[in-house]
């Protein structure tokens, strides 16, 4: 592409940067923002840059924070004996967007991978001991991806915390609300069966 | 989505402003930019507000421009006694990107649609006949939309510079490089066949 302004090709660039968005995307977005006007531009930059600049890593459960401790860690309204363990920020999301979850977080950073070099080193594992230690914690649920990476991340964490006694759950696998059977991948499916329900237990939940 | 950090929240709104971002994609590029290093985002709201408070529209042609006159405008390699009229600056883009014209531009800013509220005061046709006259143009070559709006502006564009002695063109239609025949819609294979071509120019064209 061959852009006449110097101005417009670096804002292409810029934009190229983000994950999956080409040239042409880059391009659509550069003319939308030339169209606003320049106050709603530097509201969208000074967001842009607030957000960099101010993000802070909550230091009880490594979520993204405005402060030092973030709004999930100080709201005394959530249940402090439960905690969930996910892999980035982006589960947290997911999960409170759900509305149905009234517990804590601890986000790890990512999962055990040897291949990729991520040992429980360059994890948020060794702080999620002392924090369920210092709180008296009963419950710690595994919401991680179900790979084997998942399940040796989820191993690892419940053998360096056998000696406290804590209750470790993982989430519920099966078939999507909507989800049709027979496009079901074998490996959910049979695990599906495997861990049925009683039915009272089904009407519990889907009344819940 | 509920956000446990304002931060956050503040920019996936900006981005989802911009044309065909979900607020699941926003999320996406404000993470990947939360990844990156300060001074790179930096860079990148940088390059957003210096081109939006930089931007200049070429006083002679309407194009966007980093200066008072487009790069286009005072290239004096380039054909001063043709120009292309199109609507928007991404068609100059457009053209440009083919590499094979070499004459000058003239940006409508859209095409009469009394519809939508669009006449000739809200286009830039009075300065086209003032420019064409003044550089003494020879040829005018319309690449606008194939449509009832397209051929209506090229009418009234036509109209207004009778006066001149100018040629005006427009674009071939045709059936696209690659393209196949079946699927080609009706109206641009009839008139593919009506505005058929000696096989000499063809060659010619080829050849170019």
């Amino acid at each position: 592409m061959i852009f006449s302004s110097k101005l417009i090709e670096d804002a292409v660039k810029e934009f190229s940067r983000l994950p999956g968005i080409g040239k042409k995307t880059a391009l659509r977005m550069v003319l939308q923002l030339l169209r606003m006007d320049e106050n709603e531009v530097d509201e969208f930059t000074g967001a842009v840059s607030r957000m960099r600049h101010g993000i802070k890593f909550c230091k009880e459960c490594h979520n993204v924070s405005d402060s030092e401790v973030c709004g999930i860690c100080v709201n005394s309204g959530r249940n402090r004996s439960q905690v969930c363990v996910v892999e980035t920020i982006r589960d947290v999301i997911a999960i409170e967007s759900t509305q149905q979850y009234s517990g804590l977080y601890h986000v790890l950073g990512g999962i055990l991978s040897p291949l990729d070099g991520i040992g429980p080193e360059q994890l948020n594992i060794s702080t999620l001991h002392d924090r369920v230690k210092a709180n008296d914690m009963t419950e710690l649920i595994m919401a991680l991806s179900p790979t084997i990476e998942g399940d040796t991340t989820v191993y690892y964490i419940a053998r360096q915390l056998k000696d406290l006694p804590v209750m470790i759950t993982t989430i519920a696998r099966g078939i999507a609300f909507g989800g049709e059977l027979e496009y079901t991948d074998e490996m959910t499916l049979a695990r599906s069966i495997a861990k049925r329900l009683p039915i009272e237990n089904y009407v519990t939940i889907k009344g819940n």
